[in-house]
Formats: C-alpha cells, structure tokens, sequence
C-alpha cells in the first residue's frame, strides 16, 4: 500500500495569520509533517510526500502544483492497489492510530476530520475519487457509496485533528509527542485554563 | 461495573445560550442523555444517572446537587469495585466506543474530550479521585500515578465530542445518529460550508 502524506509547501496554514508569523508557520507546518512521518514509519509503512512546492523533508517528494483534489486523483488514477492519503497536519497522529487506520477492512476507510473534513483515507477501490472541496467526509461517503464501495469509518480523536486553528494548538500541547509539540513550547506556547471552558493557549510573548 | 452519567439537570448547556432558548436548550440536553444512555445499554451496561436535581429519563437517578467532582468522588468512595462515569453530553457516543473504553484495561481508563477535559473515566483503584476543574485531563494523569495506578488513554473522536459550543453541534449532525441529531434537525439545524474553513451550522430561523 502506498501511504502519500499531502502537504501545503506555499504558505501553509493560513488559518493560524496572527497566531504565527510567516515563517513560524512554515516551520511549524514542516514539523508537523515530519511527526505525521515518524507515525506512517511507526506504522511499519514508508510514506510519500505530495507537495505544491519543494520541501526540504526526509522522505520522497512529489511536486503538484495542482488543488489537493486534484493532485491526489492523480496519485490515485496512476496506481494500482491500494492508496492511503493522509494529511500533513495531523500533529497527533502515532504509529498505532495509524496502523488502526491502515489495518481497518473497507473498500474505502475514512478518518473524519472534526468539522466536516476527511483527515485520512485508505481507498482500496480502483474507481474511488476524493473531493476535498466543502464537507468532503459526506461527499466521500456518497462517493464510496456510488462506486459500490464498501465503506468503514476509523473513530480517532488523535486522527480527527488537524491542526488548522488556535484552538488546534490545545490538542497538539496536550497529547501531541513529537516535534510540532517541542516547536509549540519552544516558541512560548502553553496552556492556560478557566474553571468553565475549554483549555486555551497563550504564548509568553502576548 | 456501575456506568454513573452526570447530568447538570439545572439550566443544562449554558454556553448555548445565543443559539438555543432556555427551553430548548432543556430538551436537547435530555435527549442527549437519552442517546447517551442508550449507547452504555448497547455497550452491555445498565446505566445510573447522576443529577442536580430530578430528570424525567427512563433510568434510575441520584440526586447530588454538589458541584460534579464532589458528587463523582461519592459515588467512587461509596462503591466497591469498577466505577465508569459517562458524561451526558456526548452525543456522538455509540455501545462499540463504549465497549472498547469499558473493555480497555487499566486501573484507570480516561476518555479525553476535546480542550483538556475528561469525558469518560473508568477507575479501578479504589484510591482514585477525580477532578473536573480545569485541565482535568492532565489532573486525573497525575491523580492517576499519585496512588500508582496504571492509565490507559482511549483514542475516540466519538468519546473526545462532548457538546457545548455551537460548533459541536456540526459533530452531532454529521455523526449523530440518536435523537439529540433528530432534534436538531427538527429545530431547523443544518450543515453550511464554504470551501476553506470547517463546517458550520446555520438555522432555519437565523
């Protein structure tokens, strides 16, 4: 099985605009796909690098300047057997989530995204396509569903977070275990509670 | 094993205040401990509901009307043997994420939900206490070793969606499957997205 690991090299994670600044996030989206890597290998697979730009990471690279739709209907169309297309940002990630993922039986298996997105998918059906475009786990479901695939749903909390937004940054401080988490703190970052809600982050330079 | 869901049966979910009306904020509430208490009977269990005050649901209820953490560590301190408590908003719980944590081995067993909170716990050392304030993940982590008991974490984004924000409410209408999404769809709730960011909820009447 072919594990490609999409990844945004132009100006990623755009959501996170003062947050970090520019180049923060450049080098904290590459630490996250270099944790999302270390869990594919972890997972006993070799993963593969799909990205609209040069990336200076250790692992094989692919250049599509294409939407993420398209470049990964491409990787799809171009192999034979089976495709899983996991996301670079899935700071969370580890061996085992992924190996529960990759050992999951299904014509196609999901890993629902919070918020409607599609975090990972093994497509083991020659005719599946993806969509990222919208709420893409429905429109993937439906897609199985029209190509008569079977279709599993993989329940990760660690797999249904990309990290894309402030609030992300929680999760990643509080159950991540690689470089993004080390990144986190080292630029200042930690958790900050009151009683009634939910965790958030401050930075000490704010 | 005793299965012990809290319910705060006193103006339940105030942080939907802004989305839902007093009344309906009620009625949801209940049905999501409906649904939750329908998830512990598919998991095997007999659920007890553990309430500030009374709850017309179809299961026995205690009344504490302490805060959650002194009404919880009684129900620790008063029983003999395995006590699990399932918070009664998780609205995307079904009996197969509840049989695996019921089923996961450890002298504690922790659910984490999303922003640092412990959704579920299963406690088998007698010694163990919880502590719902704050960051009650990393708390009950450490209540956990301070009296040498094992944790084991289970990985559910079923069990990490507890519903308190109006975008929680996007989880229980693409995952929901029990009568907290039905009412939602009822009271006029649906998906809405535009491309680039997660999906939100719009209303019929918004």
């Amino acid at each position: 099985m072919r594990v490609v690991v999409p990844y945004a090299a132009t100006e990623p994670k755009t959501r996170l605009t003062g947050v970090l600044d520019d180049e923060e996030r450049v080098e904290f989206a590459r630490d996250m796909l270099a944790d999302v890597l270390a869990a594919v290998r972890d997972a006993g697979r070799e993963p593969e690098v799909l990205a609209t730009d040069v990336v200076d990471i250790d692992a094989p690279v692919t250049i599509d300047e294409r939407p993420l739709t398209d470049a990964v209907n491409a990787v799809l169309e171009g192999t034979d057997g089976p495709v899983a297309v996991v996301m670079g940002d899935l700071a969370l990630a580890t061996g085992e989530a992924l190996a529960d993922l990759f050992g999951t039986r299904g014509d196609v298996v999901l890993a629902p995204g919070r918020g409607g997105g599609t975090n990972a998918v093994v497509a083991r059906d020659p005719a599946f396509r993806v969509d990222y475009h919208g709420t893409s786990y429905l429109d993937h479901l439906r897609a199985a569903q029209s190509v008569d695939a079977s279709v599993a749903v993989v329940d990760s909390h660690r797999l249904s977070t990309d990290v894309d937004e402030r609030t992300d940054l929680v999760e990643v401080l509080l159950h991540g275990e690689g470089a993004a988490a080390d990144w986190l703190r080292d630029a200042g970052f930690e958790l900050a509670s009151d009683a009634e809600s939910r965790v958030r982050v401050t930075r000490a330079s704010e």
